[in-house]
């Protein structure tokens, strides 16, 4: 097989996407836990929060307070998602290091989800952007159902890259091709990847994926074949849909952290410190999950032989 | 991306490596409906039953029962596992199509497992062999651990073509290379599965993959850049630890299927009808567990948008 970058960064979403949709609400301080346990872990990004209205999303009603409490550590970028002008002015005013847009490459989901068409939402990105390059501050920007759209079925590739690059034209630091509800297949992944690589030279490009068809890593792997060098992931496979527990939240950060590292592949994030993190994840959201490699391990965490094997065989 | 092969063949082995560690005891009835509810779904192959000795898996004890009155579909072979001349000839008596012999990459597993040494294994699957021969039945050998040993971790690669080696030369028609504990992560499956091949010409070779880290579709999806076609995967997940519901068993045969599919490639088998007996697995096996593709549907599988986006927008 063609294999792809000797290093990659991961951006722990984790804190955003993650909590976002949890019902139960997880306390200031907790939050702040948070994101200092994982900052310890090596992540090239941890995206803390959202600046969106309170109302909006109750569950990161603290965003100010959470991003002025983070013990920052030098060499992590400390991002926030970003949904309007009022968003961006919270959060400059408490030094968030990069911001991250959102639409949707389709109609109908960036109506469902924003309320906005997507010319709406197209222009209050660049508003965005254009107030973002004047503080300069970079904004990266994520086009949700870029692999395909719950409501529209396949999205055009025309529809992707015609809002990669209009959004690129205003200035965003990086284009984030986003599997919003888990429809991407590995071959769809890399052609994606590859052509808005081609349309977009230079623009960094992160790949947001969920595990909810089982694809994700496999995913990944075909975006990291084709070049792509940065990955959206949230520790424990948290976000999603929490009514479908272990099915359809974003691609496990430990997983795809240790799949990379298998392959040889650097990702800057130290595995057992990040489990260690995942295992204190159900109490934090109040509810019960069991994220896979927390119970396996690493791959070469092996058992010890059951103790008749000597008795029968001798030593081995 | 590198492509690997426009059709791949499924071997669904969920009645035999899936059954054969539920706790519950499937009645014959049920296992026979269950191989011919399968039988309709388009397999290649159907791994039915194993021939071990009563005693050690009482869940097949029904074996000959089984195999004698499933409905068999022209196209379908109907394969069991044998474990020794005994389960042989019982395989025989009832005219199983293949048979499928084990034995572990690694000598510790081995010990573990079949309470032989590897060197013990060896000769009686090549005695298996040429019984089988014999009788002018096909023998597939399956070979355990050979992507690392929960017990004795990597497992050198020349141990697993040495193996594959003596039993191809003792007349095995195919080499299954497995990930008995989902120790695989995809370039060394794409390099064992290369490996392989250049050793042994023309051997069909099949991988079995365990989803216990996540990444049995990334492995799959190795493999067959690799030029593999064929698979091992089991109904809804089944097999492997029973105790971590959803983490450690065999590949999904749906989620497999639909990517495949999604990538454009044949496998025969109609997802539909598969996804009909993957929904009745959790009361046949009497535990519950949710198959995520279950519940997600094909990634076209659409919903309809909420009611008050056309108020709001006028339609679409």
């Amino acid at each position: 097989m063609n294999t792809g970058p000797s290093r990659i960064a991961i951006n722990e979403v984790g804190p955003r996407d993650g909590l976002q949709i949890e019902k139960a609400f997880v306390a200031t301080d907790d939050k702040v836990a948070l994101v200092d346990a994982l900052s310890a872990c090596g992540f090239a990004r941890i995206e803390v929060t959202s600046f969106t209205s309170p109302k909006a999303i109750p569950a990161l009603a603290d965003a100010q307070d959470v991003m002025r409490r983070i013990q920052r550590q030098p060499g992590v970028i400390y991002t926030a998602l970003v949904p309007n002008i009022r968003g961006l002015e919270r959060a400059l005013e408490v030094g968030t290091d990069e911001l991250n847009l959102v639409m949707s490459s389709s109609e109908t989901h960036n109506r469902a989800n924003l309320r906005m068409t997507r010319d709406q939402s197209l222009a209050e990105l660049v508003n965005i952007l254009h107030a973002a390059q004047g503080a300069g501050v970079p904004c990266n920007v994520s086009l949700s159902t870029a692999f395909g759209c719950p409501f529209d079925g396949d999205v055009p590739t025309d529809d992707v890259l015609r809002l990669a690059g209009q959004l690129a034209e205003a200035g965003a630091s990086g284009v984030t091709l986003c599997d919003t509800t888990g429809m991407a297949y590995p071959t769809q992944v890399a052609a994606l990847c590859e052509q808005t690589a081609r349309a977009l030279p230079g623009m960094p490009i992160t790949v947001h994926l969920h595990n909810t068809r089982g694809m994700a890593l496999a995913n990944a792997v075909a975006a990291w074949q084709t070049g792509v060098t940065r990955f959206d992931a949230a520790a424990g496979g948290l976000g999603g849909c929490p009514y479908a527990p272990g099915a359809s939240g974003n691609v496990n950060t430990e997983e795809l952290v240790h799949m990379f590292e298998c392959m040889g592949v650097q990702t800057g994030v130290s595995l057992q410190p990040l489990l260690d993190v995942v295992g204190k994840l159900p109490r934090l959201v109040q509810r019960e999950f069991h994220p896979p490699l927390l119970a396996a391990g690493h791959r070469l965490a092996t058992h010890r032989p059951p103790a008749w094997l000597a008795e029968r065989f001798g030593a081995a």
